[in-house]
C-alpha cells in the first residue's frame, strides 16, 4: 500500500521530513504558492531544490506515479508540487508548460477570491469559469497540470468538471453536510466530481471539521464512509492541510496575501487568528496509522482502506499527469 | 552518422524548421539568450514551446543525447537549448537548476563584456573568474549545464577549463591562427581546451572566418585539419553561427543588449554594421554536405568526418548533460 497525503503546508524543516519517514508516508502533494507571483513561485522552487540536494535520504521530488512507486522503494517521501491560486502563472498562459516543466502537478484556478480564471468559495458572487479560464484548463489538460477546485466557489467548480476534458481534484475539503463550512463542498458538487472522475481529499484541519479541534477519530471517519456512499470508496483520499510548525504570520499570508490591507479571518476570527490545534488523533505525518484503523472500524474493507490512504491518489497521479495523447513528446 | 550544428540563432520559421530536415540535420544547439533576463529568457522557453506545439512533426525538445538518437529515428531535428551570457541566471545562483530543468545545456559565463561571473573577449583587462563564477561552475556541473566560453576572453576560459571538473565547449569559435579575430582561440586555449576533455565548434559567421564571406571551403576546411592535429579529430565539431533571416536589429541586440546607449559595431564596423552574407558554400541548414565532402578532400577519414559533421557532439552531449554522480536525482 502507498500512503499520500494530497496537501500540505509545513514550515519544512528536516524535522518533519522525518516525521514523513517515521510515518511511513511515500508521498505528500506540497503547497508552493499561495498568492507568489512567477518569480516568487520560482524561488520556491529553488528551496526545494535545496531541500532535495540536503537530503536525499529522506525525500525526492516526484513528477509521475512512478516516482512515487520508486520512492517507496528507496524508503524515501516524493514531493510532489502544487500551487493553490493560479498567481504563478500571471496573465501568461505560456507559464503552464513551464511551471508544470519545473514540477507543479496541481493548480487551483481560484483562492477564496475572484481570480483571472475563476471565483473563490469567499465572493459573493461567482460569474463562473472566465474566458482565460477556458484556455487556461484547455492548456493544463494539455500538459498534465490538475486542475484543482478546493478553494473555489460552486459554480465555477461544477464549470470547471464540464469543461475540463481530464479529471479534476479537490486536494483538501469535506462535505458540507457534515459541516457547513464555506470551504466545504455540496453534495451536487461531490457528485459531478465523482462522475467525472475525479478526486476528494479529505481535509483535517479544524476549521473544516465538525466539531473542529475537538472533532472525534469515529464523526471524522464516518463522514468518510458516507462520502463513499456518495462519490464512490475510489473517488476519495486524503488531503490533510496539515499546516505544522507555521507561524500565525503564515496564515495571514494564505488569507491576505497583498490583496487586502484590512486582516480577514477566513474560517476564523479575531479572537482565535492563528492556527487552530490539530484533534490529538492526528498531529502530524506519524498519526496516518490513527485513520487507516478508524477507516476499518468505520466498516471499510483492506482494499478501500488502501485505496482511501493513498492508492486511489497513485491512479491518479498515473492517469493526470502525463501529456496529453494529441500532445506532442 | 548524426549531423549536428552546435549553434545557431536564426529567426526561426517553417521555413527554416523545413531546411533543417531537407539537410539531414539531426540536431541544433539554438541561442534562447543574449541579453535577456530570466523573465524574458522563460518568455524564450514559452516560444519555443509553441514551435514544439505547432511542428511536431519537423522538431523536438532535447535534453539528452539521446533525445537526439530519438529525434533522428522519427525523422526530426532535435533542438537544446542554450545562453549566450549568464544573464538568464542573474544574481541567483538557483536559477542555474531552474534553467536546466526548463532545458538549458549551454550557458556562456559571459558575452563579449565583463559579467558576474567571468570577462568577455573584448574587455580590456580580464581578471579571471569571479567569486560567484566559482560558485556558478560547480553548480553547472552539478546539474549538467556545460560551460561554454565562446565570447570570453583567454585567462577567464583557462580558469574555467581550471575550475570546472566537467569538460567545457567553445561552441562557436576558430583557431585565431587562422584569423585573428578578438573572438578566435588561440593555440594555448585551444590545447587546454582538449586536454580537458573539452569541445570546439567551428563558425561560420564570417568575420570568425578568414577573408569572410570571400572565405573558400578548402580554406575552412585545411583550417579544421590543422586544428585537428593541435587539438585532436575527436574534440571538434561544427557550431555554425548561423544567425538566418535575421533583421539587423538583431545583430544590435547582440551587440549592446541595453549595456550601452552607443553602438558597438563588434567584429564589425559603421559602414559593416549588420548581418554578411555567409560564404557561398554554406548558405543554411541543406549545405551541411558541402563541409563533409570538404574535410573528406582535407584528408580526414570517413569516421572522423561523421566525428566533426556530429558524431562527436553527441558524445559530449551524452557524457555532459547528465547530472552528476554526486547529485541526488
Amino acid at each position: 500500500m502507498h500512503l499520500i497525503d494530497n496537501l500540505q503546508y509545513a514550515n519544512w524543516s528536516e524535522k518533519i521530513f522525518r516525521q514523513m519517514r517515521d510515518g511511513g508516508v511515500d508521498a505528500v502533494h506540497v503547497t508552493i504558492a499561495y498568492h507568489e507571483n512567477f518569480r516568487e513561485t520560482v524561488a520556491n522552487f529553488e528551496s526545494w531544490n535545496r531541500w532535495f540536494e540536503r537530503y536525499p535520504d529522506l525525500i525526492c521530488h516526484a513528477r509521475t506515479g512512478d516516482d512515487v512507486r520508486a520512492a517507496k522503494r528507496d524508503d524515501r517521501t516524493a514531493i510532489i508540487f502544487g500551487f493553490q491560486n493560479p498567481s504563478p502563472i500571471e496573465d501568461d498562459i505560456g507559464l503552464v508548460e513551464i511551471c508544470y516543466t519545473l514540477g507543479a502537478r496541481f493548480m487551483q484556478l481560484s483562492y477564496n477570491n475572484q481570480s483571472l480564471l475563476a471565483t473563490g468559495c469567499y465572493e459573493a458572487e461567482d460569474p463562473g469559469i472566465t474566458r482565460m479560464g477556458r484556455q487556461v484548463i484547455k492548456e493544463m489538460n494539455r500538459v498534465g497540470l490538475v486542475v484543482d477546485m478546493s478553494h473555489s466557489a460552486d459554480r465555477s467548480t461544477l464549470e470547471a468538471i464540464e469543461i475540463s476534458e481530464r479529471p479534476i481534484a479537490i486536494t483538501h475539503a469535506n462535505p458540507s453536510f457534515w459541516h457547513p463550512a464555506l470551504r466545504n463542498k455540496s453534495d451536487t458538487v461531490l457528485k459531478e466530481l465523482a462522475a467525472s472522475g475525479g478526486m476528494l481529499g479529505f481535509s483535517l484541519y479544524p476549521h473544516h471539521l465538525k466539531d473542529k479541534t475537538a472533532c472525534t477519530l469515529d464523526s471524522f471517519c464516518n463522514m468518510i464512509a458516507r462520502t463513499a456512499d456518495l462519490m464512490g470508496a475510489d473517488r476519495i483520499g486524503l488531503g490533510s492541510d496539515l499546516c505544522q510548525d507555521q507561524p500565525d504570520s503564515v496564515v495571514e499570508w494564505m488569507r491576505v496575501g497583498r490583496w487586502s490591507k484590512e486582516i480577514d479571518y477566513g474560517e476564523g476570527s479575531a479572537c482565535d487568528a492563528g492556527f487552530p490545534p490539530m484533534p490529538d488523533w492526528f498531529r502530524d505525518n506519524r498519526d496516518f496509522g490513527n485513520i487507516a484503523a478508524g477507516l476499518l472500524k468505520a466498516g471499510f474493507s483492506e482494499e478501500e482502506t488502501a485505496g482511501v490512504m493513498g492508492e486511489n491518489w497513485l491512479r491518479f497521479y498515473d492517469a493526470g499527469f502525463s501529456k496529453s495523447e494529441t500532445a506532442p513528446g
